[in-house]
């Protein structure tokens, strides 16, 4: 299983991903599932994936082959962040088409979602989630975060803190935090976490950051959530 | 959709549920899901629903027919919790295999689950999910919770803050802030609720209370839980 989570702020994109992958409960590795592309100053896109991993591999190094290939089209080039999310819809879609048909009665986990973020010169910051047939749908104002994968459990922190306004510091935490609570309720979603945040009008990765299973910070964050929790659950009366 | 939650703790059994039912997003009503059981002094038993909603009435139906008629054995004559729960299991596994049967290729929709509470007297609380085949399983010291339904949102609280010693009344605002997280996330989930407490020893339903969408302790309590979840979260340093 997989968390990754996308948030679409005033100052910029937040994003985060756990790394685990398993096929089966026996059988876990560590996998990354944010990728970056930048060309700074112009443009700054990350995507995050979800699902199969041979689909998802495979998706990403055809766009990485495009972006490789100066004659082809490709995330790189496109004219706009829609463009780009359609070139990557596209490009799942056909590998999830192709491997499904490998595989046959068992094309049901030939299936990957993925997150598209990013910002392009002169337009504005995107963010946008890739559909395994390849339609996608984007956020906004009214609903400014995204989530692929178990996305449940760390739901509820983001719909009671996240809006537009959200400071990218804040922003931090509540993506962290609805992760804890994930990384807290399964096990398939798990250590290290990659952290990506991409400022507003920087065309570039402000911050990437890997937090690894004993980052004292992500430790006390946590542990400092269950006091408030527990804390505040103590404060309420019935 | 439904949310139901059992906790089974050294002081009692505490219960609760949602009502909400629906055929599609545009056929919603409320049906009760939880259902009592009890012979004062003797045994006190309740049971939560969860899915097909021909599949749950039909079961209990037949668990009541059961207890009306003199000669059959019922859940009101069993020697123990756990002929009990597998008596509700051989009856819902019976009810779903036939309307599968009736259902043919839709059969996937003839699936149910319950939580079967309750102690008789000489025996121990027991606390049993019932799954759709008819198998089950029990709560335990480690575990002290069951769910069935949309189980996720509302599962970071209960794993934070319910332990066997856990009072009653923490349990109460625990199943509470727990259905809270889901009705905020899951619109298939509604008022009102239905909470059940049956006390240790007291072979009696120590508590049955309906919750209507107008409850002012539940409207308080939950507004005071976003307020302690947002200072907590202000609170966190990164």
């Amino acid at each position: 299983m997989t968390y990754c989570v996308g948030l679409l702020l005033d100052d910029g994109l937040v994003l985060l991903s756990d790394t685990r992958t398993n096929a089966g409960v026996d059988n876990i590795s560590t996998y990354r599932k944010m990728f970056t592309f930048v060309d700074p100053g112009e443009r700054a896109i990350a995507i995050m994936t979800a699902g199969s991993l041979s689909v998802t591999q495979t998706t990403l190094a055809k766009l990485e082959e495009a972006i490789s290939d100066p004659d082809a089209p490709s995330i790189m080039t496109a004219g706009t962040m829609l463009e780009v999310v359609e070139m990557v819809g596209r490009t799942l879609s056909e590998v999830s088409t192709h491997v499904a048909g490998q595989m046959g009665a068992k094309a049901a986990s030939a299936r990957a979602s993925m997150i598209v973020a990013g910002q392009r010169k002169g337009g504005a910051p995107r963010l946008f989630l890739v559909y395994p047939e390849g339609n996608f749908i984007e956020a906004t104002d009214d609903t400014p975060y995204l989530q692929i994968g178990e996305h449940k459990y760390g739901k509820p922190i983001l719909d009671r803190v996240v809006e537009p306004g959200t400071t990218l510091t804040d922003a931090k935490k509540a993506v962290l935090l609805s992760m804890d609570s994930t990384l807290r309720s399964n096990l398939s979603v798990g250590l290290p976490l990659d952290l990506c945040v991409i400022e507003t009008d920087k065309m570039m990765i402000s911050e990437m950051r890997r937090i690894e299973a004993d980052d004292q910070v992500f430790a006390s964050m946590s542990q400092a959530w269950s006091q408030a929790l527990r804390d505040g659950f103590r404060g309420i009366e019935i």
